[in-house]
């Protein structure tokens, strides 16, 4: 049970979001604008750097929701993106993508934890300023939402098919669908 | 310099808030929603919480422009508001206030290291669910602030009493003022 009352049949930041629809609006515009809105990084990618964090931070929720719909975008199976998570540089991503994790893992220490060489690295194998930027955000924001979703200890479903069989779906309503928390 | 091309001229979070204004205009969103908007918390309490987070992160620029506010808010000198940071139990705040911060102090390391007994004692000493989730939350956006502000290598200026002169104003002009970091 979740630190405070929230609606129980809500797993994860639902239930939050149902709880403080205020701010939920703004999250998922959010959410939207850096994971689905058009980019040159593709929305694989970006949920992949979602997923990352989410995994480095432990948040099951999180890693879970959105590796689903990394795996539904990238065309993978869980193995292949368990395997991305736990080795980037021998994983089969790009070497921009390599580079940007890496920024993305730094991100999840700390800000400071970014150095001049992970930047050079990810410009050297032709990441754009915005890139750069997306990534950086998006690792950040993920550290909100992970924060955000264990520090008031709410509850997912254990079973990690559960989130695989719902990705599709999930990558095609995106979200700015409140339905998903009403 | 930062790792991106950003306005010299804007410090910290602002060059970044006009490299990206999408994304801005939510990051101030939920600046005003959760330090500014009605609240049972008080405003100052909200920044307090802000700027504790973001000391702990070691994030110069944050700390100093929401210390600034809270000093503003908190009609306290910069000596109290650092020894709030350095020692909350001991501090001159209300039984309340150590509790949340407590709970803040724990969300800058992870979502899991909140505790059920910090929840607890944060509900034994009259914090709602409300205070309780908007205190996780206003510490999972610093999470990201900070990590936004540092990850991208901005710069700020170095002189604390720069920050504290522009408090007051910055504590009227509020979060949505667009002409911040136009």
């Amino acid at each position: 049970m979740a630190y405070i009352n929230i609606p129980e049949n809500l797993p994860g930041i639902r239930g939050l979001m149902a709880f403080r629809p205020e701010t939920a609006q703004h999250i998922n515009e959010l959410a939207e604008i850096l994971l689905r809105d058009e980019n040159s990084l593709s929305r694989g990618e970006r949920e992949l750097i979602a997923t990352y964090v989410s995994y480095l931070n432990d948040c099951f929720f999180c890693q879970n929701a959105h590796g689903a719909i990394a795996q539904h975008y990238l065309n993978c199976d869980i193995e292949t993106l368990d395997k991305i998570k736990e080795d980037i540089e021998s994983g089969p991503v790009s070497e921009k993508m390599k580079a940007l994790l890496s920024i993305a893992g730094s991100v999840q220490k700390s800000g400071k934890a970014v150095t001049p060489q992970q930047v050079d690295r990810a410009k050297a194998n032709g990441a754009t300023d915005k890139e750069i930027h997306d990534t950086v955000l998006i690792a950040a924001f993920f550290s909100l939402c992970n924060r955000y979703v264990d520090g008031l200890g709410t509850s997912a479903p254990a079973d990690r098919q559960f989130y695989v069989n719902r990705g599709k779906m999930r990558a095609e309503e995106g979200y700015r669908s409140f339905d998903l928390y009403k």
